[in-house]
């Protein structure tokens, strides 16, 4: 990887202040590779604490701004204003967010899930498309590197026509009402913060889109959707879910969402059986991908290892046995978002168009299967087409 | 365990002769532990076959029949006749087995499935009911002592309230069309022989079973079924299927019955969500049980340690840390066919009232269970009221 | 596997009496496969209870003897008197029983330690040579089927040249002094009846045996020792010792023998390095075993796959993915000492020249060994030449 | 974490220019909390391709030095001048370079090992203390979390009196003579660069550090080493070692060192034995850490739970569940220089006396235990007093 990018992107933050752990991974991600340099934020509801933030960080005074709507106004008047901003404030403030970057003109790196609607998903592609700009989705655990290894062994033929994908994300951190002491996480299942769903949406969607990256070929054709409260104070919202999928080759797909798994960590795990060969992977232990040819010996892949595919060499930052976690996803994943701007810049090396990373497109399907999963559930648990 | 019974049961056996695996897997359970003793037979459709089987295997020449019906006729008259019999031929003739031995007072072990209609099941319940006879059916992994385990720790409440209950049974021996080059497979996709199904019937009863077992208060009051053909001269029979189930206390099942899940061995795996804790369990490390409280590291429970409940504990054949497999398992559950049999006779020791085995009930609901899926899945996957 | 043998072997049993877990274990093991027949025994060092549980278990009456002397001098008059038998009896008492039964013209099956000295041992091996006799040890954990594939894999050159082989027994059941609560386990720190060393010949000549039978070909050429008495009253007997060793090939080995390893069932591992390629068992998974090529991904090996040599194949007793544990080891070896057996009496089948079981040469070596780990370490932990 | 330091310490580096991993992990570590500044460097060996890089990396022109005396020759003239070094040259330049920065009042950070012998690591100490000075050596494991929680878990006595120490790490990368067609992995075998040894320097020092952390109470009293070069061109270095050490309470330690450990990828594992329990660290899955109390199940603890020590919690990133890698733990062991380095011009937060980082003595005892190592296997693999 190249030590050095001779041109580092001016980037902002919105939201992600003191005290926010998946603002720090942003910074991490952003700053890790050089890609970006962060010379301007508006990080907090609260104006004065958001500002001192800035300060903190090392901004300009004058660049820690009071709140998104002045950041975008200031910034966009600079010669050397942001070209890219990230947006990791609350769900329900997403597509505003977003909608004013893009008419701004600036690049846009977004937490999932980008919006509340489809129809919004496709305002937010149309605008971006129209002035040409690139927006990311973080869909954070795509940046493992063993999901490009998977990819490609779809793409050669390794696992022979899919059969079966088998998607979980299953935690049990919220397996009691733990949002009744700690205010946090109580947006989380509040509809006018959190959106339609809570599981579907919060955790399910990651696998999902993992499956999409692994299984690009594949179209969804109808879905049906349970959903439950288990913690009945978080009705209408769920906290378990369970969604079957029929794809437009016959391939059938089992989701589990989940936030009272009891006892488990992450539980974020995918299967995808093919008619010659499955593969496995589990977020907890991300350097391994299970390589289980009938009739053969289950193989243990490991990344950094020669007999790799290319594509899952590509981010190489150190050699295998030493293990890389999350953040080295998140990196690879923001220095994808740079690669992408910068090739909308016409900077970015050849090749660029094989690039694989979560755009407009991946924060839209995010969008569009909760709401076909809860147009299922909350008709019963019905068959729909997926729309 | 008592080393010496000093009454063993009068057994014989119908089908499961010279090389079949499942037929020796019967023996050596009933004899281990000397609970019954192999006085007659009928072991093949081919009769001499049969007969020479039976005669190797030290059986009075008179003894090893050409058939079943000659064997029940001729052992109810004597007085030395048998007492017991199990069952180990093919599907499709289950029931009249069953029923025949019934009609001779004779207590039976029968291979599952016990039959292919709930209308069917019912009559033979209604029968052994009427002679007072005991009907063991051979879901021979519930032998297993951590299934023992499981049940104890539901019963006390260490899961807390159940939410949800993940069942597989997935294997991936029959990925490619093997039928066609193995003759011996290929009445398990002909529904002459089969049955209405294939994988639901054949390997998602087992855990189905188990899940009865751990869950004795909890009923299914509607489910829905997808299944497929992957392979597809299979069809009708499916060598895929999900299903999906509720039960009365709010709780959802997720069960996933395959023969095509390319390189998996077993895949027999059981994992039981509740509100304060889940555990798990596979029935390739049957000595383990992972028990996972929510907020605290996951305990690895050992098969024979005294920390275990004393109902785990009751079949001990070696102490922990010697790992014993699925032949301990199935001689356990003839132990119990034997305790229930010896009950029967007024022979059993004190507690029998509360020995756990499959019995008729218990190929009745496997038989209820695949009915109702298949309705389900003939429909287009719709959910059925659970009949 | 043969269903009937059409000669099960006469057979006997000296100790292993009522609670006794490794007798009954033996009876399992060899009465398993029909190979043997229990005829006679003197099963406990308290006369009318050894004769009443021999009753118990279905013998003559006049065949379950007051001890062990009347048992070899009225069987040795018999026309049909044993032709084997199976010591099951204090270490201490190993060596003039085999005597015994070797004087008397009988097979004998003994548990390990076969005797205390290597002198004994010659002396036994010696007997047996003179008189044509089988002396089988059960070394139990040899029977289990994956370490025919270790062997098979290392005489095929799969691994390279052998550089490294690592050794363990290391259990924790005895970290504390249980032995003070707990009488039947005293004897195993009193050297009057455990012989010279605890951990050293109870459990670490285990993974020892193992490796000989997968390592034929290699030679001890010298070895050091350490040995703890961590529970200070089991002095001078160990509950922890390593021992390091290094073959006339030039590899090294390193054996971890503990009884006080907290927290750990069994810990009886195998790693086998090679210039290639290295293997791992380990006998709490008994079914699986990890074969690691150098620059490739681990592959997992499963018991009963068509893809182990023949000699892997051979105790088959059920599918791949259904689990075995010790008892079918035990089975195994008793099959092969009656094919011994047999062999010696012309009866067994082609090919039993290549049969592998643990003989006296077996118990010669394990008994070696500890003297020789013995010698070194009450000599400080010096290098001693391998005698 | 706090985001932002209000000053971090001017940093440069000698070593690690283009295409060095080793360099790059500790630019990354160095940044990450944006404790260190860069503003200095000597790079290469090849002075022009060193400043060229580092000009890349965005060092002022002036600063981006030919080689080490001028950097700490003009460097400790400007009163803007270099705090601390970071050094990534070949081992046998490690003395002469942090001899240099110490004499010009630098705080060092070396790669390891610090040195080759006693004479010089103690002769850097002396004069590291002499002028007040900070030398850290990156024994970079040291810095997972799950290290922190092991200590803590000794210090309160979870494990009772510590009895075994098993330590391994034993890769398998070097199994054929790799070095033979790739130069940059030839010096590692060659004394000249690479000092009296090559795996028990490379990677036996890495575990031995782990347990002088874990173990801090605990003083080895004597040892013995074998070493092999089972690749025969890389005598008189060895690519395989044994050490057995023991005590002074006691207990033994058990250290396998190798490069040859075929299919094995890192191989670096802990199992510390106590009298109550045992724990078991692994560094491919760092997030987990085994927890053993005989007589109860297995505790498997996890990265960023409640239920760990606070020591264990100190570093914590991102919560339970998502992994963290070898990124982190440097990242971490960086900040705690940071800290050092503060301490030790009074910036330091209060509770700095408890920090625990690899200092000087850390690099001294990892020379001392590789010069005893190599004096026992010289000698034959004896018994050699600690010194």
């Amino acid at each position: 990887m190249p030590e050095k990018k001779t041109m580092p992107i001016r980037w902002g933050m919105i939201g992600g202040g003191r005290g926010s752990q998946i603002g720090s991974i942003h910074r991490s991600a952003a700053l890790r590779d050089n890609t970006f340099e962060l010379v301007a934020g508006a990080f907090d509801i609260d104006a004065a604490r958001g500002r001192a933030f800035g300060i903190d960080l090392g901004l300009d005074e004058g660049r820690s701004y009071p709140d998104y709507r002045t950041l975008f106004a200031e910034e966009a008047e600079r010669p050397d204003g942001i070209e890219a901003v990230s947006i990791a404030t609350p769900n329900n403030t997403h597509f505003e967010i977003c909608k004013a970057s893009l008419e701004h003109g600036i690049h846009v790196v977004c937490e999932k899930p980008l919006c509340f609607t489809v129809a919004e998903a496709k305002e937010l592609k149309a605008l971006a498309e129209a002035r040409g700009l690139i927006v990311g989705v973080t869909y954070g655990y795509a940046g493992h590197q063993m999901i490009e290894q998977a990819r490609a062994m779809v793409k050669n033929g390794d696992l022979g026509e899919i059969r079966v994908v088998n998607l979980q994300f299953a935690r049990g951190f919220h397996s009691a009402a733990v949002e009744e002491q700690n205010p946090s996480t109580r947006w989380r299942v509040d509809p006018k913060f959190a959106g339609p769903s809570y599981v579907l949406g919060d955790v399910g969607t990651h696998p999902l889109y993992l499956s999409e990256v692994i299984l690009p070929h594949m179209n969804i054709k109808r879905l049906m959707c349970v959903r439950q409260s288990f913690v009945k104070s978080r009705a209408p919202l769920e906290d378990n879910a369970v969604t079957l999928m029929e794809y437009d080759n016959g391939a059938i797909a089992n989701v589990w969402s989940s936030a009272v798994n009891a006892g488990s960590m992450h539980g974020q795990k995918i299967r995808i059986v093919g008619s010659r060969a499955s593969i496995e992977w589990w977020d907890e232990r991300p350097n391994q991908l299970s390589y289980e040819i009938q009739g053969e010996p289950v193989r243990i892949l490991e990344r950094g290892m020669d007999y790799l595919y290319p594509e899952a060499r590509l981010d190489d930052r150190i050699g295998g046995g030493h293990p890389e976690g999350l953040f080295e996803a998140w990196g690879n994943l923001y220095r994808r978002f740079g690669l992408a701007i910068n090739g909308n810049r016409g900077l970015a090396p050849e090749g660029i168009e094989n690039l694989v990373f979560p755009s407009v497109d991946a924060g839209l399907e995010g969008v569009r299967w909760v709401e076909n999963c809860v147009r299922s559930a909350d008709a019963g648990g019905v068959w729909v087409d997926y729309e």
